[in-house]
């Protein structure tokens, strides 16, 4: 079955977009997410062309075989994990960027497109792409698009969503649709654009997207406020929302990310606060901000307020923030990453209970979060080869979830589903909400051959 | 038959929720759209509460009874049109302002609440809830959401779709269905909030809303610019989004338009140009933005620029501009409104398309447009008592989506299709793009209950 399975995709793909050797295709097995199972695949293939997707799609569909599509596997829940004896579609070959226009404001991209060659492309004519994952280096535009990514500017710019206005979608059994629109607005039936996004390759493959770009800001310039307590820089935070302010990223990093990227990265951020927040502004008259957002956080009961001195200083704590991630692994080996999205006004109640979660079950949970969207991701740090602490790891990872559905907040801000959190999904949505989510998945995809065994 | 339906939705609802009097439901036939067929409906239904409206939808799935939900059906499509037989559900008594949350941006509301309302409630706590569709006094937001309306701020606001976070809908067979969130963020399985946005009441019944507000903006100043033709103030366009600039409105009224203003509300304004361009700024330093946008005018040849002295001639010229579409209608008695959205780059190839269609068929096209998005609205005057006229303005009509969608654009960038365009999406989403849409209904709607007879 698997000869025929290669010998039929041959038919439509050049020998070297097809990848049989088990050494090369098991390192396509899983993304960055920990305890995800994850199968062997029966072949990778990495195709050029929209034709070439659609010869895949067709020949999985005759055969029955399931398809994982992957972009960078950079993700964080397991979503591009193969399943045994799937046909791996690896996008990351289809990286051109097709079409930047400045007077209508979009870009036509491939979704092998990595976010940050997007992001500089679009620079040189004065563009903006503001979805900025901290994994911007090297995610794609694919990947993005599977799991509605977010990053740092979200809380004034928006997520991944707000930013994709058409798609070219190769459906399960090959054939091609084109949804949405490359105008500003577009009401022309349902918002099938929207429904792919976030939708983690269980829908169809996109192998075109027309997104949205914005004029480039001015340089952000970011302050530094430190904080005695998680507590007042929570409230920090909601006064500067309260108040109106819009900051172009509101992040928070507790005492243990602090520690961890100092460890990691020799950064000198300061240890002995107990959260840093940093705020910035990329308004006409940043430090006019500043110094009023400063002044909220001195209210809220900030040690420190100490504003970046230049771009190359606000660019430093940006490094330090994106690196949080990282720097928590590097502690034990291994992490468990939650991303919990609670009601901005939750957020205090939120870091308060993690703390408690950390202590009952005797495990380092740092946090950092977009603070600004109310959006944290408590990492539980643990050694994987301690099958206690991976255990109390797992829990915890659960209670910390279970925390955030009762402050009104959800499982996934911004990193989704996918094999991890398949229970926490039901439980957010309860019945009617999964009955709905899989009559609609089987509406595009009646022989689950998309991605099986993720989202439900 | 109708006299149990009569009877089982008493059951349920009260009185006074229920309306039978041929005189008083046939007045619920139609909203403002022009050729739009509509039927007699067998009874009105008000319910004021959830429980009311799963009641309506039991009794029409066990009784198989279209449903057409309507809000204050100023719809521009015939979407709100009953179709014979069938329960209007107006859920124009469910009109609530249920919470208004500073701190975490939200509103939450029932559907019937109108769109006006919102805006001053939460202007109150200095919040903004941008969404203006110019029958904002009107309109509600359950009509928002089912055409997901734009305004005049999309240009730098966007529209309804980018402020609805979560929705409880009540479907077809009367459960009741929670999607997405109170929160900044979540991607918590498919999106199927935005999928109902926009979808024109054929998917389920929205009965509350969870609404993103923004921080209330400066008083935006406005620029009136006069171009020599509607060519030159479409290349103003062009330079100015090309300029990064982030204009808080750009619209454009055709020479036609401002007469009919001029004699529907004696306005003032300059009758001798051939197009009048109104550009808004809502930063800190408006009168700055306006003046390097009114250089940008100069440049693409305008003969006038008149920055508003003061908020207060702001707001007149504003009001010029959201009486278009009923000044236009005043010309000849009735109209047929455009919805075409073009790419930019293609307003004055639009533009220039739409004289030559008014010309070859001897009729009044004024064109009023959100310029800054591409989406004009030709606007077909025509004498509903002669059916040449009438033949000839939906004759141009059609000619006019057609260029539409041969420059790249939509056939509908905020009105939606309803009865009007129903041929029209088929053309623009193509044979794979419907039989999709279709699934997706019918996953949802498996009797074809909900307002049949439109979009497809
Ligand atoms: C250090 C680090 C920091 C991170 N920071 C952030 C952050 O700040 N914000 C954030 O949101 N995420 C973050 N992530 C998570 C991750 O980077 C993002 O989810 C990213 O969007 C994944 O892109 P990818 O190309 O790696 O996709 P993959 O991981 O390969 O795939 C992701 C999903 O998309 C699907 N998919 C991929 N391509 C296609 C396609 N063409 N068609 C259909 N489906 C497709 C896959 O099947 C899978 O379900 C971080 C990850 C790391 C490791
Ligand atoms: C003078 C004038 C100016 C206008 N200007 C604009 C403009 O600038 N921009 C713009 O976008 N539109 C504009 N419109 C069109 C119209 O006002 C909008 O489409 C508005 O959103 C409709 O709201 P409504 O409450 O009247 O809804 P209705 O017309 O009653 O209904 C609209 C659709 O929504 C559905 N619906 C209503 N309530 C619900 C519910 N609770 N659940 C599910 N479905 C529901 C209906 O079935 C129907 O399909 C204008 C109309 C007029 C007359």
């Amino acid at each position: 079955m698997s000869r025929t399975l290669v010998e039929l995709l041959r038919d439509g793909l050049p020998d070297e977009a097809i990848l049989t050797d088990p050494d090369v295709t098991s390192s396509y097995a899983h993304d960055m997410a920990s305890f995800c199972e994850a199968g062997e695949p029966a072949v990778v293939v990495l195709p050029r062309t929209v034709e070439q997707v659609q010869h895949v799609m067709r020949t999985a569909t005759e055969l029955r075989v399931p398809v994982v599509p992957q972009g960078a596997r950079t993700g964080l829940s397991g979503a591009a994990n193969a399943s045994d004896g799937c046909i791996v579609l690896s996008l990351v070959k289809m990286d051109r960027i097709l079409e930047i226009s400045p007077v209508d404001r979009i870009a036509v991209v491939e979704p092998g497109v990595v976010n940050a060659a997007l992001s500089r492309a679009v620079g040189e004519h004065g563009l903006y792409y503001p979805p900025d994952p901290s994994s911007w280096e090297t995610c794609t535009i694919g990947g993005n698009i599977g799991t509605a990514s977010g990053g740092l500017c979200c809380v004034k710019y928006g997520v991944t969503a707000e930013y994709v206005l058409g798609l070219d979608v190769v459906l399960a059994d090959g054939r091609l649709m084109s949804t949405g629109r490359r105008t500003a607005k577009g009401v022309a039936g349902y918002d099938l654009t929207r429904l792919f996004v976030g939708s983690e390759g269980s829908l169809g493959i996109v192998v075109r997207a027309v997104l949205a770009l914005k004029p480039e800001p001015p340089q952000q310039l970011v302050l530094a406020a430190e904080f005695p307590s998680a507590q007042a820089a929570c409230d920090a935070v909601c006064k500067i929302m309260e108040g109106g302010h819009v900051p172009s990223l509101l992040e928070l990093m507790d005492r243990t990310t602090v520690k961890a990227v100092n460890a990691l990265a020799q950064m000198g951020l300061p240890e002995t606060t107990e959260a840093l927040l940093l705020a910035a502004f990329d308004t006409p008259d940043p430090a006019a901000d500043l110094a009023a957002v400063g002044a909220l956080c001195e209210a809220a009961g900030a040690t420190q307020v100490v504003p970046a001195e230049d771009a190359a200083e606000s660019e430093m704590l940006l490094q330090a923030r994106r690196l949080s991630l990282t720097a928590l692994e590097a502690i034990k080996g291994s992490t468990m990453i939650d991303d919990v999205c609670v009601p901005r006004s939750k957020l205090a109640e939120m870091l308060e209970g993690v703390e408690r979660i950390g202590e009952k079950y005797d495990l380092t949970v740092g946090v950092c979060a977009h603070a600004g969207d109310g959006n944290t991701h408590p990492t539980v740090c643990f050694d994987a080869a301690d099958p206690d602490e991976g255990r109390r790891a797992r829990e915890s990872f659960d209670e910390i979830m279970a925390l955030g559905l009762e402050l009104g907040g959800t499982i996934t801000g911004e990193h989704g589903v996918g094999v991890l959190k398949k229970e926490w999904l039901a439980r957010e949505i309860g019945p009617v909400g999964v009955e709905m989510q899989q009559a609609v998945k089987a509406a595009f995809d009646p022989h689950s051959l998309l991605n099986p065994g993720k989202l439900f």
